[in-house]
């Protein structure tokens, strides 16, 4: 038999080869062609051939030797990061915060601003736009240099970008904001339910990094989840998962209240009854506890479920999880057969925000190869200021 | 650049264009080049090559052309599903079942033993071991001769194919059962959890065949399920995905009680309950309206987690479906954002034992390629009489 391939198989396979080099680059350079090599597996030819096709383009640049270097060091590569910017948004019911980041993620600038749950759709949209403008005005990038932008929002989102439903914010459910975010900066923009997206970081750069799968709960004054199965992020077939929350039987929708009757009904005041707790405040420390029994039931559920290697609390109360993850661990333990390794979040306040970068990522890294050709950096600045 | 990929990047290239072909040839045939090459998405030399290589080991034959086809028709091919045969087995606690099939998994012959629940280990393996031997004696093939075996049962199996724990039979939690039938049987034994088994097997050839994200329901006088995410069998990282059933919260550890209470305890008469809410008794309808309203709380869970395409019911009371499935759609559409399409398993009672079938021969196609040559089916019958 011929041992030819056509060109078909040739240019996909190319394909893939190119991407694996450039995935290798991005978590780990510079390096040498024969690390490029051994880490992707690829034969030292093909490395060569698809990195060579990768600088012509300008994905990838070649290293300055270290000064001071004797002889003659091996050539090292890295991923040209700074070729080109991405845009990601949290849109939450207390604050909104955009980041602006180069294509490893790198924070170039970083805003928020201050809004209420209560606010209109039109102030909100307002509020979103003051703040993506301050972003980019920190990070000197105009709206027209921008690749691709993530947007995370509480509530549902669909295909499209347009909220299906929201409780928490008034005004939201219907808005478009793909269509709204798209009007300002330039590429693609996509839309996801901010819990899914702080799963996503998680599992991107966060405590969850290494896990396959992953159950992330967002504690705070909402409890929601995001669930990362087998090193993806769970979508759903209606863009739905990890909604198990709005089950009245697990605990979810009442489990804040007990925080709240402690405080005295004011929201801003949550953190208080942490830090009395962390203090031995008797009945703070009962008040943490029911709320932990609360959330504990479906935190359970989920784990029979899906039987994870990694639970990751993040979200507000995260900052005070030396108070919640012990007794938490204890509910854990009663119910499930077997309580996995418990992270906590080291994102503080970005982590919705970093998921949303990362979703805007992940476009750029999908359209690399625009049809079956490699695109160059180029193509998404001119794709950009249409 | 040179366009030549190496040896290495070939022979993987070839591997999975190989796998292609037999996975098309598996699901629909006899095809003629042109169909596979379309199907496959292969390039007609590839795909030409590659069936040549497989013919030549023995896994394709061509086909003779159907007696009165006139002029010179194109040469059809097929996978040679009779080159060997796999073993799949159910043991439950009321039946211990045993199918041989071919490579396609067309059943030979399929034999079951009647056992209960209280029967200790020692009888339990013997009934195994009768099961096993009448279905091959009935199917006239020599225990050498199977390939590969797929067991399936009640409880938590580790990776060994030990039974890490059975609350539901007797004297079983730390059977190695794989290590018992690999003595009876020639080639692999790999076990697995039975409501998991019953999931693959709607994904493989059932109800949920087209369906990517799947939620399997169990329904029996046990209550389990076993999840299909992304088109994979969802296992976990400790192999315990699917046990929701164990939390208390969600009632399924109570569900069958109201059936019980009303058949006055006699777990055969359960059939009854639904034969008599057919016929309109008002304390069954109750009895199985009460069943259904505490099974929906853990099914609305799972949806709510996972937010399926579909939701598959099956086992001993999947007879009954129509009974059961529309209070329990009424009760769903009370607790989910969106209820998915429900269907009923058309396996009857040998839905795990064919996901058993099922695992079988996931251990044969892995196992198409030792190393990274393809290897004959002489291969397996060698290997098999070890």
């Amino acid at each position: 038999m011929t041992e030819e391939p056509t060109g078909g198989d040739l240019s996909r396979l190319r394909q893939l080869n190119a991407l694996a080099v450039i995935r290798v680059l991005r978590t780990d350079q510079p390096l040498t062609m024969t690390e490029l090599a051994k880490r992707t597996g690829l034969s030292r030819a093909s490395t060569e051939d698809v990195t060579r096709e990768l600088i012509g383009h300008g994905w990838v640049a070649e290293v300055e030797p270290a000064p001071g270097t004797l002889g003659r060091p091996a050539r090292r590569y890295r991923f040209r990061a700074d070729a080109g910017w991405v845009l990601g948004v949290d849109i939450g019911g207390h604050t909104i915060r955009s980041l602006v980041t180069d294509l490893d993620g790198d924070v170039l600038s970083s805003t928020c601003v201050t809004v209420t749950p209560q606010l209109g759709r039109r102030e909100r949209l307002a509020a979103l736009d003051r703040c993506v403008t301050a972003a980019l005005t920190e990070a000197a990038v105009a709206p027209d240099q921008i690749w691709s932008t993530g947007v995370a929002t509480t509530g549902l989102v669909d295909g499209t970008g347009k909220v299906m439903l929201s409780d928490s914010l008034a005004e939201w459910t219907g808005v478009d904001l793909a269509g709204h975010l798209r009007r300002r900066v330039a590429g693609p923009v996509r839309v996801e339910n901010d819990s899914k997206l702080a799963a996503l970081a998680e599992s991107w750069r966060g405590v969850a990094r290494h896990a396959k799968d992953v159950v992330f709960l967002l504690a705070g004054l909402r409890t929601g989840t995001g669930l990362i199965i087998d090193g993806k992020l769970h979508r759903g077939f209606g863009n739905s998962a990890g909604e198990i929350g709005a089950l009245p039987a697990i605990g979810w929708l009442r489990a804040p209240e007990h925080l709240r009757a402690w405080s005295g009904a004011r929201e801003d005041e949550f953190v208080d009854v942490f830090l009395a707790a962390r203090d031995g405040d008797r009945e703070a420390v009962r008040a943490v506890r029911k709320y932990t029994r609360d959330i504990a039931v479906g935190v359970s559920a989920l784990i029979l479920t899906l039987d994870p290697e990694l639970l990751v609390i993040g979200g507000g109360f995260s900052r005070s999880a030396d108070v919640v993850v012990e007794p938490l661990r204890r509910e854990l333990d009663r119910w499930c057969l077997r309580t996995p390794e418990i992270r906590v979040s080291t994102f503080g306040d970005e982590g919705v925000a970093f998921g949303a970068v990362r979703l805007a990522l992940e476009q750029v890294e999908a359209s690399l190869y625009a049809g079956s050709e490699l695109s160059s950096p180029a193509f998404f600045g001119a794709a950009g200021s249409n």
